[in-house]
């Protein structure tokens, strides 16, 4: 039969986006892949989750294998409000809501603020993943200009202001403020001040995914200090996730945020997946107990760190005139600008024939900006990966010229 | 700060439901309940998963813990397709797309075929939580009558051709055909002809919901043979699930049908969860490799049908005048029909007094009724709190009398 006239709206407006067809291209296993997001696979706490099964009672294995309450094990909720509290974030009064990894808290919250036509404010470039969900509601996010510091303040005021004189209050801001993905950028502590301020002032919510704060390669946690620490008036919501801290593969994050907003993204949720995985729920509980963590991103941030410098270092050697980049000081990513005058999707079909693939810039702009953009993942590449795979992509951008 | 003002129409509409609310009061340790559909937590195949995590090599290792494409797992995706042939289904020609549980696969199709004020069939009563997703998307749900024999197929040609003066077609009808949740009603090998006929002449898409179908009492496979294993013109989308023939806790269920729509879904999940977990999936994959489904189902059928048989028994025992019951021949509900001036949220209340609880007929009846029928579950009860939960039951039935 014929479905066409059966889809709804939204069914017949999905499609593949561009850059998942691009990326398809680049399934050819000689090619170096810099594209995907994807945490280290060599190093995954594979013995320590071993260990945590095989280490269950009859209460744990039941918990692991049966439904789970829709507002997640209640083990597990207490271990990640005790692991945020460690990093200055003030739990008391807050609700903590486990997620199917982050990119379901961002849909939760979504669903719970935004009709068709709602505006966002987003980072200039921003999350692919989250721009997807804005679009997919209907809502429409307008994008910030960012520096090397993250977010402009003035920028921001200067927005919001703006929209205000068109009638348009922002549903909330969206910020990926350290170690940014794509850029690497790291928003200052003095600019995330700042940007709470002007929320504050403007009564502005805020949406504070951060999964990559841990993964520091310079300076320490003082460093990296959440929006959520500053929350005076209970304005952040803060989103984290497992992925970069234990495994993207048992898909959990989790809403941390005032009882009123987490409730209602349960009750979303409860229609849309009914519980996280409960397994995964069970083996993050007895992760954080038991201190892996610490031991894992411990162990990470120096094998981040290497394959970063090397990524900088080899760009410096092999790229030419006219190329510049972000210099991260954590994260998975590198942000490349090409000469004003080239094509990164261009560039991409030239370097798929010399072996290498990137992800293009335009999707991380919602202002149909970056086409002479690309994003760089060093974090799921061998060193010699990264040194080979930069020198092709070198080769493919002289070729452009 | 005040978070009403940012809610979106559909947040602001999200409350938490009567019967969630009920259940809360049953929350005492003290309660049998016969509430919850939830598969026996005894005999989960604990040992399977420990021994196929434990042979896992550093392929299957990374599969399980990094992230998976949105499609699913390779060989998940080929070892349901197998399974399921293997039940008389053709899966030539189909696509499969795991799902973060039976329950995402509900929410996927909606989103794919639903606008607000769409209409959609159900049977009279229907699943809880498929009610819940379609009144989410705004959809109409309309009921359609069942006697023993499951839905009555004047009944749905009278529907359709009543909605169709009304310039309304349905964008599908939902069935649970085989030990429905909640009546536990089969929809007879006849039957499942004629309904498919019906919505083959008025070109009327099926989502057939399937979890129970191997849990059989009485017979074999080919009474329980699924609507896809007649569909001769791609019209049935099968939802499969792993929570019945594995583990809920894993959040595994599948959606079997033509590629145009569940490449739609696909989609629609890539910005959703991004992908089901691949530990799960992993897992999923071997244990349906290694034959541990079918010594699963082997061995679950006497257990089931033993607690069953116990609970009709005990209710035959027990039950005033007046109080009558289905037969089911698997799964894992019976249904009580009460005196018809009998409340059962009234009766929960008084059932809580006397340490029982179950689930009210309401919440399952998309046109208001079914205020005298309830749902007893007989699944994760053990055989002394079946013959404790229904003479206590009768108790305060009696007491309302």
């Amino acid at each position: 039969m014929e479905f066409d006239k059966f889809f709804s709206a939204a069914g017949s407006r999905l499609k593949s986006s561009k850059i998942r067809e691009l990326m398809k291209l680049a399934g050819d296993p000689e090619i170096i892949s810099m594209g995907g997001g994807l945490p280290d696979a060599e190093h995954f706490p594979f013995e320590e989750i071993r260990k945590i099964i095989d280490s269950w009672d009859g209460v744990k294995r039941t918990a692991a294998l049966q439904y789970g309450a829709t507002g997640g094990y209640g083990p597990l909720v207490e271990q990640i409000a005790e692991y945020v509290s460690a990093s200055g974030v003030q739990t008391h009064g807050q609700a903590i809501l486990p997620t199917t990894g982050a990119q379901q808290a961002i849909q939760l919250l979504t669903r719970v603020f935004c009709d068709p036509g709602d505006t966002v404010l987003v980072e200039l470039p921003t999350f692919i993943g989250a721009v997807a969900v804005f679009i997919g509601y209907g809502a429409d996010p307008v994008g910030l200009l960012m520096d090397d510091q993250g977010l402009v303040p003035g920028e921001l005021e200067e927005k919001i202001t703006g929209l205000r004189e068109q009638n348009r209050s922002p549903k909330f801001l969206y910020t990926n403020p350290t170690f940014q993905n794509p850029t690497g950028i790291t928003m200052s502590q003095s600019r995330r001040d700042e940007i709470y301020s002007l929320c504050s002032r403007y009564d502005v919510p805020i949406i504070e995914d951060d999964p990559y704060y841990e993964l520091y390669f310079e300076g320490g946690p003082e460093d990296y200090r959440s929006l959520k620490a500053r929350d005076k008036d209970d304005r952040v919501i803060r989103i984290g996730t497992f992925s970069k801290i234990l495994s993207p593969g048992l898909r959990l994050g989790w809403i941390l945020g005032p009882p009123d907003v987490v409730s209602r993204c349960e009750l979303a949720k409860q229609s849309e997946d009914a519980c996280s995985s409960s397994f995964s729920q069970v083996v993050a509980a007895d992760y954080l107990a038991a201190g892996y963590v610490n031991q894992y991103t411990a162990k990470m941030r120096p094998i981040y760190s290497s394959k970063c410098r090397l990524m900088l270092d080899c760009l410096q050697k092999e790229m030419p005139e006219g190329v510049s980049w972000s210099h991260p000081a954590g994260g998975f990513f590198t942000w490349l600008t090409l000469p004003g005058h080239m094509d990164s999707e261009k560039l991409l079909l030239e370097s798929i024939k010399h072996k290498v693939a990137f992800v293009t810039g335009s999707p991380f702009h919602v202002d149909g900006g970056g086409r002479n953009k690309l994003r760089l993942a060093f974090s799921n590449s061998s060193l010699e990966q990264i040194e080979e795979g930069v020198k092709r992509l070198a080769g493919a951008v002289r070729s452009m010229l």
